[in-house]
């Protein structure tokens, strides 16, 4: 396995692949790799002969200093995992190989990046599509394997190709979860324990929305009704938000379901100790309209 | 000489030339084609083994929809230009293949946007910068050839490319002038005889600071007063804006100058006739200081 630290290297090292016939999956990461990001690793494994995996802790697209400072790290365990999962080369540059001094150039994606976790985080997503756009100039892959749990950044990343038309398929891979239901994230390194029972809150809300529907409840305001219940069953969790939006645009959904609708939640686990900072997790799911309802 | 206007084809054509070895320089151009532009193209020539220029009046760089309509159009002639230079290919796409619908993504150079004409024109550079980042995506050329005419889209561009590691070089290309001294510009058809005559007092603008430097006066304020003066002696002249400034940071120059200066100038030539717009030329000028001053 290939350790690259310059966006030099990592085009040259393209470069040949592409003269070589061979097609190269990047894995964009920031790091604490789990069993989500080795699910995307052999999604591209699947399209690719090469899989690349990129660990970048983005500081642009923190807009909480302390969320980026207490952003969990694992960097040998990470290489570790990478060559088990059969990565072939990880890129893992240094802040001002991304970040150039006096660096001052961003790619935006406007409306995409307004509502949910860009209203809660500002200028999260221009961070994030900035990083994105720079890893793909400088890995030139076929493929870019994303989770769907940032159903947000997916939607994001998609239109930022779409419009700028870089030569890439984008991926989405499905989200992994524990065996009890909750989506895997770096960050549930950071839950304390009883957090990490009542985290469970989240799930339950979405089955909560889901299992309503397939009753035949589709009005949105009753359905977030039992979202924002459920969630607040659980004592350490403050929702940040709960919305239906429409799946593509991210538009909010009308007041009666008729279509796909992607109900997506964000809420801050607080810890017991009042010491520690809350930790903020997000899930989400496209609930379907049942068949035979109006 | 082969004319493509979708991005999906510029792209294998992109993938089919770097497959084969061979290097492709881009030129990229919104028409109405001058002897400016067939240098740009000698310039690729030398860089590379094939040319390719592309033809495309951008309509996120126009700030006034009358200059946009305005803008020159000579699609016919612009194509037997490019066959008599010997251009490989010719990229000239409907607006809708580079703003595709619901199109919401901007790629911004913050800082170097904001002075000269980026304040004399909102939103221009953002423009910019987005067109000649997806006209990058498409063509994937080993270098882009821009004229120096346009010195702070050059300065923009090569700051976009750095910043997010476009892997292409940037080439400047030193402005093209007509006999009597006037730069090329496409903007140039529009003027009136008088107008055209009077616009020679951009260039004795640029030559009064000039000697006046050469002479031992390095006082901004003084070399911009010469300059103000000259082009006041052109009835039809109306000063957008005439600066010294840093040519890297493009930040304003110190009272005495002491390192190369940008000397960069922007005026609108009305029409003798009232009712004709008036047409807004640049010119610009890195003045060097004298051997022997202090």
């Amino acid at each position: 396995m290939r350790l690259v630290e310059t966006v030099e290297e990592l085009q040259a090292l393209a470069d040949a692949e592409r003269a070589a016939g061979r097609r190269v999956a990047l894995v964009p990461t920031m790091g604490a790799l789990h069993a989500g990001h080795l699910s995307l690793v052999e999604q591209g494994r699947r399209r690719a002969d090469r899989v690349w995996l990129s660990i970048f802790v983005n500081p642009a697209q923190f807009d909480d200093p302390g969320d980026l400072d207490g952003y969990p790290r694992s960097w040998e365990s990470d290489l570790v995992a990478c060559r088990a999962a059969g990565v072939d080369l990880v890129f893992a540059p240094q802040a001002a190989e991304m970040y150039p001094p006096d660096s001052q150039t961003w790619v935006e994606v406007e409306e995409l990046s307004q509502p949910l976790c860009g209203a809660a985080r500002p200028g999260h997503f221009r961070g994030v599509t900035s990083i994105v756009a720079k890893l793909l100039l400088a890995a030139k892959p076929h493929v870019a394997v994303f989770g769907e749990k940032d159903f947000q950044q997916l939607a994001v990343i998609r239109r930022m190709v779409r419009d700028l038309g870089f030569d890439v398929e984008i991926l989405g891979a499905a989200t992994v979860r524990e065996a009890d239901g909750l989506a895997l994230s770096s960050r549930n390194l950071r839950l304390s324990p009883e957090a990490r029972r009542q985290a469970l809150c989240v799930v339950r809300a979405l089955d909560a929305a889901e299992q309503a529907l397939a009753a035949g409840e589709c009005r949105s305001a009753v359905l977030l009704h039992l979202v924002r219940n459920e969630i607040g069953k659980a004592p350490l969790a403050r929702i940040d938000y709960a919305e239906l939006r429409c799946p593509e645009s991210l538009s909010p959904a009308p007041e009666s379901l008729d279509c796909p609708t992607l109900l997506a939640v964000a809420v801050f686990m607080e810890s017991p100790s009042p010491s520690d900072e809350a930790v903020r997790l997000i899930d989400n799911r496209v609930l379907r309209i049942p068949e035979g309802l109006p």
